[in-house]
């Protein structure tokens, strides 16, 4: 279902994680679960993966992840504030290690005059460390933004827990 | 992503409620996301979609969806009870109109005397309807399995959507 380079970077991440005891969790947006399917599409994902969050509107990514509503009105849903809070509302209510949020607009429709199709705002948490924050325009239709969105999330996490 | 087939199902599901405004949710265990993700991949989900839930473990089921302990201890995780739990508490935790749950043995490891590889409890609610349950005994690997459990979920939710 996933291509071959992004299952790769999965089974790299559950290796390290596995070793260094981390346990992930996902707070996803416009990739609205796959990072969770990825993650748990190699076997002995329970030993790292418990739980995960799908907050597509705003009042998910506040009641769930506790994001406040003066970044929706300040920055939008699309930004690093709100990926930055995503990923850190996620690692508290899943009692995880390692987090990652995506939020973006994967089109074809949602751009606005600032934010246009393609863009994708990254973090990664981890306990007691400083959030990771990653932003992209991806080009292509809605899969392959979303496709690439899953990629970056996978590099930026293996990148977190190797730390 | 997905192959064309389910993503045919997605569309039709995504027209159907639309068009009788009704919200859906995900409850996934052993799909960890999938179903969210292959809902979204649609343009146009915000209009159905708004938030999900990937409940690997028995706590989180039981924290975030409330499936009472008495079912992980009498019927066990994959049963038709806790799938109807996870999709009824899901229903009422998004304040949706619909939701899915999916609770199986992916595999490779994970099958017990009673239960083997690829067996997969789904439920589909409906906001006034009685739960409806399919079990299934999916051939194949991993991810051969998880496949089956998503086009399933996507069939068993069109035709309720239907109702």
């Amino acid at each position: 279902m996933f291509p071959s380079h992004i299952i790769d970077l999965a089974e790299k991440l559950q290796k390290i994680c596995i070793e260094k005891k981390l346990k992930i969790t996902v707070a996803e947006s416009c990739t609205g679960g796959l990072i969770g399917g990825l993650i748990t599409s190699i076997a002995g994902s329970s030993e790292i993966f418990e739980r995960g969050f799908i907050t597509y509107t705003n009042q998910a990514k506040g009641e769930i992840l506790g994001v406040p509503a003066h970044i929706f009105m300040a920055q939008g849903a699309v930004s690093d504030e709100c990926a930055t809070a995503m990923a850190e509302g996620a690692l508290t209510k899943a009692d995880a290690d390692l987090s990652v949020s995506v939020t973006g607009i994967a089109g074809p429709s949602g751009a606005t005059a600032t934010k246009p199709v393609g863009l994708v705002h990254l973090a990664v948490a981890r306990k007691g460390l400083n959030t990771y924050n990653e932003c992209h325009e991806f080009k292509g239709d809605r899969t392959d933004v979303r496709e690439q969105a899953v990629e970056s999330a996978m590099k930026l996490l293996n990148k977190v827990a190797e730390l």
